[in-house]
């Protein structure tokens, strides 16, 4: 399942693992079929958001923010 | 495989499927385990790093730059 | 109106007023409330989309990417 | 008025109507004509820049960082 | 010198070097003490501020957009 | 010396002369030729790259972070 209405190319379904909670932003670790992807939002959003571990959420990258490195 | 020496906690290892030229900027089409993971560099880049298609990349992305939406 | 399932904080709702468009990635100038606000991504995604002039749009910023410069 | 020296398009100015500080980044919310603008700097550029509540400030996004979504 | 008004902790004074102009984008090369800087701006933007090879500019980065990687 | 398999032009070596610790993020300052190069990344990331006041780092920016201002 993807959001379709949004531009961001790199979208990751997944479930909340772990929420590492602080004054202004938190870290908000979701388990997807891609293994563990990390974001760091405001601590307000993740309040008014009401997110959770359990919660059902979309991590999405704009394709302009991705690095790439030759193996 | 990771690549451990890098702050990014966001990694996806995959092969180049695709690349679109532009003259200052390319996208980069990743095939990962996680689905299509794109990348917006500079042909610069590209054309430094020799990517091709069948290059095996990593792609990795700042949890600073990963938003979340609740579904 | 907002999307507010995203943690975005910094939400502006407006209608594509002009679209540049290249090879790679292209500007999509969003005639708001606040003014004109100007976003690039890729033409894929333009193209996916079906962005057009008009095209009622929400912009998204996060808030780590905001600069602040003292007047 | 904005920063004609920068080549950020997307400019909006304001007052600030909160700051949420944190150890190491912090929390600035601006008033502004398109409502609040938000955005999460290191605690220590609002000290060096003596950041308070009613300081007039220009927050300012490259177009590069604007994500969008079809309503 | 450095622009004391803008938050942004990285700052690199220098002059372009080098100018590759796209449609929508170009690419900005900037000789600095540190080195060549590049940056990716609108193209728009370098007409407006009527950038050229040898104009004064200052590069600068947030510091949330800065990764780390131990050597 | 550089990563030569990133494709982020913008890479500074040097030695961490300073790390502010946060609950979730952390700011990183480098001592380099270019002077102090400020980084915020995850505290996880500092504490799994085991990050110390003397270690070697290189901080690297994707080009299209970096702003321009005319001077």
């Amino acid at each position: 399942m993807t959001l379709p209405s949004i531009n961001a190319r790199n979208q990751f379904r997944g479930k909340i693992k772990e929420i590492v909670f602080g004054s202004v932003v938190s870290e908000v670790d979701i388990e997807t079929p891609a293994g563990i992807v990390t974001s760091v939002i405001t601590t307000r959003s993740v309040k008014e958001l009401d997110l959770q571990i359990g919660t059902e959420v979309l991590a999405f990258v704009k394709a302009t923010e991705v690095s790439v490195a030759k193996l």
